[in-house]
């Protein structure tokens, strides 16, 4: 099936991203797509979860994120975060991070991140949108960010 | 200032769109580019608008929408609905469209368009979110996603 016969959905662009948490002893870390600014003043950023992830109950607990923003020759980064469960294994094992303010793992490799506490979150059929003010924000080492392509993954 | 210097936020990949709606008799569209979709099932699309944006009150009121989706050489047709406020002028004038389901203006010349209906908003800041429900979409004649660049517009 062709992009086109996909539906026009499919040409909305997103951005490739690991969204971490912590809660308590717990961090984790899923891969996300549907991530976007949504305000200037403040500056608020919504991320949308799959209700089913492992990181969508610990992030409703917690209250605390980092979008770290993946470079355009992540993708193996992206599998790594999107296609395990925490509920399994540690994703974070050879992963280099440091922790943010909040506890929650920031990666040492990518484009640049955004560590937020949630402001809002509301229900939206089988997902959750969570917006976040940001604390903080920092780049890396500069690059060209990730875009989803659904090939990439699937 | 560079995009490095600029912050993290500015490496969230966004494309570039013209939300359209109709009050009444009243058509108007604008650019915008905080666009995502948040759901799979349902499929639901959110949009945030400044809330001094003319389309802002005409949504909110009417409950319509339809995201409009730029092809990558359409920089110009995203200047013409962002530049301008429909409280000046018809930006409709020269531009060729039909109506959807809703009356909301649907470009003819545009990579492909989702009607929805609003299921939620949420004012969040000096920017409301609104959740639309996919009543229909279409593609047309193929081609790639504009991807917003702030020096286009600035």
């Amino acid at each position: 099936m062709t992009l086109k016969e996909k539906g026009a959905r499919w040409y909305i662009t997103n951005g490739v991203y690991v969204i971490t948490t912590r809660l308590d002893e717990k961090i984790n870390g899923m891969a996300a797509a549907w991530v976007t600014r949504v305000c200037e003043d403040p500056v608020l950023i919504s991320v949308a979860i799959w209700e089913k992830n492992y990181t969508h109950n610990l992030l409703k607990q917690s209250g605390i994120f980092v979008v770290n923003i993946l470079r355009e020759d992540q993708t193996k980064v992206a599998i790594h975060f999107g296609k395990q469960s925490g509920r399994d294994i540690n994703k974070f094992t050879g992963i280099s991070f440091r922790e943010g303010k909040t506890g929650a793992p920031i990666l040492d490799d990518c484009l640049g991140y955004l560590e937020c506490e949630v402001v809002f979150s509301r229900k939206l059929g089988d997902h959750t949108i969570f917006v976040g003010k940001v604390l903080e924000e920092g780049n890396k080492k500069g690059g060209r960010a990730l875009i989803y392509k659904h090939s990439d993954y699937f």
